[in-house]
């Protein structure tokens, strides 16, 4: 059941690249001096990004030399998942290295938080920018955050020094007249949605101006990695993009082949380079590690202004695979070697794998259902993520274990892929064999099924009810 | 219309890694004493390998790092076209650099050649080998040909020096008993097929040992490399894998993620990576253009056993995407630096790409359908491809420009895909902003389809009608 035995193998045949890339890296010099004990932690997260949607991932059309660049490198992870499949319990997901179920950052009703939320995460929650701060690490949140607006929820009550960026989604607070739906899939104008932009606790511009706004938070990143060049520091920058409405500056109008979703991506890698470009000016690459993913899947009910999940099946919103498998990249020049990783990882193993790097804490007083990656980022042996579990809201769709996947109940998005249907026999899909989930093999492996229905009993059995924070609302007047 | 003003761009942007990569070639040392005038060429043509089926192109269980490795090293072409989606007139355009309606080897009844087929590629026809043989390469074609299997047809008989490989597909000569579609899909016993190996113009073994076709490929292809090392020599390399049945040999069973899909393609990939291996060896890597692709998309109604087209939309017998795009790379260490090019090619674009390297001669008595590329693949020029005729048979189905595809006619294969339909106003789809084409944007530019007509028009005036090679066979005892 196990795909293990691969890893260790093409792990060593694609290192073949990497010896040449890190004896280059040798000629050209690499300047170790200010090598620090604890490295700098960049997470840049895109916002409905597809599987799909890079170069590197096989797109013809984008245009992302920047993180193709990085994905060839750099460590491409095939097979790297989000715990949820829209914004909020995503990013809860990372920040705390909990599934979102833990921290009531889902709910089955509302799926996410809305401007009228009155709740956010739990000041109970620990966070990846706690831990580090307790560390001794400078810590930012530049962009999107969507983990509660109002005061006691802001990043800077978790752990973050320093905040910029819009407190929730950019398609809210709509105000842009009839055919909203609509609006988001063409070229809007920005003050459609009378979004905030924030800085620290402060409403600081409203609407926010999102034509310029990927600019501004790579102004904003660029200057936090200047001013904490001396201390390890820690930046959670999840961009606003490519998250409908779809904005670009003038600079990216025009400039991709995939139209104005590929303007507005060409620009967030441009920003991905941007911070590469000022790592190396500073002379910060060597001790930064770099992770790329993505918060969800490709909203595809946004016809062309939405992204793809290339090979795989349905996206944004749905428990298949183009929902919550996200194109990841580690990058960290001269300590990860250039490779492909098959094996599973998740943004929930970011939080233990962050900490063993840089001698901060994981909480013990907890369930944290991640995993510390290290070994397979820098010595390219198997992931210790050997299962996955699939939330929709608060309940759990699907669970992955090695290369099978077992779909309880199945479910589209925005009337695409399906009604909810749940599956007496679950749907059972072999990963590896048929990424797409195409072919249904439950009859001809019951004994696997069996397996993964005990992982996700074990996995019931350590979850504790915990106060719905999406439900929470304003009453109506 | 045109999207030419992104390339010269796209091109600068990526050859960042260029320039390092070149560096290092200079760092290792380049031994540039055997430099020739006339490169060697090798052509490695897979069989139903889809445009999603390497890892340089998002496959995310495949394990092909020889090729991976060579996208990302060479320049990776994301829009590169066959001729046909079918084997006969796909590797007709190749090997000729014409639609196959010119050569007859393209039919609406029969859309390859069969055992009890009697025609083949006419003696009329000029070949790349017979031009590259004049021009005083040596020749080899090593693998599947399926131009014609009675002695006027043979390799032998049109440019080749020396031809080893099996004259049809390999799925042909059936003689496994009951459930022939069902065999070709599983773990099959190679003898089911009666399928001769030829060396020259002589049946050497029958049935065809399949389990060892690719190794045995491999070994003759060495073979043909050392002993013409002195001179300029041309292989054109159609392997038999990953068409169905599926046969890898022992060593690569079950080295994949992907199943045996994968396992066969490991060893194609294997074979690959020997190539290479013995052109560094034998210090002729500097001087030899390699280019990869395959003769149509993937056959998906094979299941598992078949490949993936990525987001492409459908597959192999397919006008769409899907059958006619293939992931393609032009290798050639210290002469095309590492890039990805999103405009226009296609496999007829060899003949006169590599007539102009060696100097050799480009038919001038006949229409030629090709474009010489030399300026895209040495200096990231435009593309002077600019526009496609996609043939199912003898028909005009569909035609391209610019980023622009109009379907006239669309068909399904294999019972997958839809009936045929007859599009009284053309399908229009963008495959810059929509590489699946799913949105139809006929309605918005009436006048992109005026000129895609036109572009149709103009190419059916510059076709005479063709002896059809399809339609001759035995008669019934």
């Amino acid at each position: 059941m196990s795909d293990k035995k691969y890893t260790r193998r093409e792990f060593i045949k694609v290192s073949g690249m990497g010896a040449a890339s890190l004896s280059l890296l040798g000629v050209l010099g690499c300047d170790t001096r200010k090598s620090q004990a604890k490295p700098n932690i960049i997470v840049i997260f895109c916002d409905d990004l597809g599987y799909g949607d890079l170069g590197a991932f096989g797109h013809p059309t984008m245009s992302t030399p920047n993180l193709d660049r990085m994905a060839a490198q750099g460590q491409k992870w095939n097979s790297f998942y989000v715990a949820a499949s829209v914004c909020t319990p995503s990013r809860a997901a990372l920040i705390t290295g909990r599934y979102p179920i833990r921290s009531g950052l889902c709910s089955d009703e509302r799926r996410v938080l809305f401007p009228d939320s009155t709740g956010g995460i739990p000041e109970t929650e620990i966070t990846l920018a706690e831990a580090l701060k307790k560390g001794g690490y400078a810590t930012a949140c530049i962009g999107k955050w969507h983990l509660g607006h109002l005061p006691p929820y802001l990043p800077t009550e978790h752990g973050f020094d320093y905040y910029f960026g819009i407190p929730y989604s950019n398609d809210m607070d709509y105000v842009g007249g009839e055919n909203a739906f609509e609006k988001l899939r063409y070229r809007p104008k920005s003050h459609y949605w009378n979004v905030p932009l924030m800085r620290n606790e402060e409403v600081i511009e409203r609407p926010a101006d999102q034509n310029t706004i990927t600019q501004r938070y790579t102004q904003e990143a660029v200057q936090f990695i200047k001013q904490n060049k001396n201390q390890p520091f820690f930046i959670y920058f999840p961009h606003s993009m490519v998250h409908t409405p779809l904005f670009a500056s003038s600079e990216f109008d025009g400039v991709s082949r995939r139209g104005l979703f590929g303007d507005v991506m060409a620009e967030v890698d441009w920003s991905v380079g941007t911070i590469l470009q000022t790592l190396e000016q500073e002379n910060l690459a060597q001790n930064t590690l770099i992770v790329f993913s993505s918060d969800n899947g490709p909203w595809l009910s946004m016809l062309q202004a939405g992204g793809s999940a290339g090979l795989l099946r349905m996206g944004k919103g749905t428990t298949w695979e183009g929902g919550m498998r996200e194109p990841t990249i580690f990058y960290w020049p001269g300590r990860i070697k250039p490779s492909t990783i098959m094996d599973m990882g998740s943004t929930l193993d970011l939080f233990p794998t962050v900490c063993a790097l840089s001698g901060a804490e994981v909480p013990k007083d907890r369930e944290m259902d991640g995993y510390d990656l290290s070994a397979v980022i820098f010595n390219g042996l198997a992931s210790p993520r050997e299962t996955m579990i699939y939330y929709r809201g608060e309940q759990v769709y699907a669970a992955r274990k090695g290369p099978f996947k077992a779909h309880y109940i199945t479910q589209g998005s925005y009337g695409m892929g399906g009604e909810r249907t749940e599956h007496k026999i679950p749907l059972l899909f072999h990963l590896g064999h048929d990424p797409s989930e195409k072919y249904n093999i439950a009859d001809q492996h019951p004994e696997v099924i069996q397996e993964i229905n005990q992982v996700v009993e074990e996995h019931r059995k350590t979850v504790r009810p915990a106060e719905d924070q999406l439900e929470k609302r304003k009453k109506k007047a």
